[in-house]
């Protein structure tokens, strides 16, 4: 079982930290949980709520959600569990792994590495599994209403755990993902690095390639919010790419480009009510 | 007139990062501001709105408030602008003034340095004041609606401040205030340091002496939130003692305990918007 290492009151809730052994990762990772008032004063798992697990992006860790997106208040009202997992291993020794901020450790990009010396611990994909398999166990989760979202590298992240398991997670957006990362620097870099340099093995991680080949829609579609004054967006995060996939697989998609917004957490924070309402229809219809 | 360091679209207004050079303290000072989206698109100074200022505890900086408290939101619905300075001089150079956490650099109390070395940049007090008569210069201020509040030792500071200067602060409120320093450990030591040994000499920087000699209440109340789950509140922030100054002095006080909550800003977020609903309503009557 997971251990508690903090715990705040919250919006009449509770936010937590938690750190457990992964099997997938083979080291100790930590996560963060708000568990709204609804789960009732227990907090135990009597109380079945729908959760929604949120991946954050390049050097961010199970902190960044719950200090910086704002989220808690809303969650409290409409009833849902929040998950922040960290982005990748921490102390697994591979050497050079925090030498950039984009690659290695803060910079998991939510795949199973196949390379050395990435392949032992680098197993984020596996892991958010792992995770989502493991909450039903010790937190007020209902295991068939759990919805994912995330931003930038996380918005990658939710997009492709989203779209190749379709029975785990019934919903799906992003903030300004990584929405065609064999195409961008950052994701030629991650793939090459952790799956080897060829890109016939990066399709299973690329959202709008993923897209391609989309069999059932998702019937609540999904949400991406995008800020127009990204620094990021140009080079890295080509929306326009899952755009015209969810076009040609009959993907609804909405795609809201917002003037004036970058790539930080004010801007998040901007729309973070928008997406938890967005989750919420679907998990409680 | 202070230099724009950061923006960032947020709620339809923007969060700014300022620099300038402070004549109080001697020394460039940072801090931040929110205006809202009623301000109108040039966000100069033609439309001027109420403002609040937020002094933020030990070791807290410019960034924490606008961070870590999620008032963005609600600012924006309430037309209010939000600044919040830095919490002491940086680069002051006094030897040992970053030796501990609860005195000198990230912990300059909010007072004015009577004794040598801080004599000569530890002037928060003056700096806060200093910064009041500044903002209307260049933000859409209006210099008849401002109010103040902080956490910790801002709470400290808003009620000192605000207590000793009605012509400048209509409204006033607290998170989990230092209430009464002089007698508790982090007062004594700062104040000590800063303002000497003599207890005589501390009286006009403690707000539960200040309540004690007060002329005229403040009409629409004072509000103070305190966590009783918080490990500093026997020690040292005495909420008690400031309500039995407002009750022989006739001031209306809200203090509000709140099981479970404990000193940081899960916490503050929780109760943010209470707390400027509480300003807006007399800044805006």
């Amino acid at each position: 079982m997971p251990e508690l290492i903090a715990e705040h009151a919250c919006h009449g809730g509770v936010q937590r930290f938690y750190q457990h052994a992964s099997t997938a990762i083979g080291l100790p990772m930590k996560f963060s949980v708000f568990v709204p008032p609804q789960a009732g004063a227990s907090s135990g798992t009597s109380a079945r709520l729908p959760a929604l697990f949120y991946l954050a992006g390049l050097t961010c860790t199970e902190e960044t959600f719950p200090i910086k997106a704002g989220a808690q208040r809303r969650a409290a009202e409409l009833g849902l569990v929040l998950i922040a997992p960290d982005t990748s291993p921490r102390g697994a020794g591979v050497p050079g792994e925090a030498d950039t901020w984009d690659f290695g450790v803060g910079a998991g990009f939510y795949v199973d590495a196949t390379e050395e010396p990435w392949t032992h611990h680098y197993r984020m994909y596996s892991y958010i599994l792992e995770l989502r398999a493991a909450v039903q166990d010790f937190l007020p989760v209902d295991p068939q209403r759990v919805g994912i979202f995330g931003h930038s590298m996380g918005g990658h992240g939710a997009l492709i755990l989203a779209l190749r398991n379709r029975g785990q997670f019934r919903s799906v957006s992003a903030f300004a993902p990584i929405a065609a990362p064999s195409r961008c620097p950052w994701g030629r870099k991650a793939f090459g690095g952790f799956l080897g340099a060829d890109p016939s093995r990066w399709a299973q991680y690329d959202a709008t390639l993923l897209m391609a080949a989309l069999q059932t829609p998702f019937p609540g579609g999904i949400l991406i919010d995008q800020g127009l004054s990204d620094k990021f967006l140009a080079e890295q995060l080509y929306p326009e790419a899952f755009e015209e996939a969810c076009r040609q697989a009959s993907q609804p998609l909405t795609l809201r480009r917002h003037e004036g917004y970058d790539h930080g957490y004010y801007f998040i924070q901007s729309f973070i009510e928008d997406h938890l309402r967005f989750h919420a229809a679907q998990l409680q219809a």
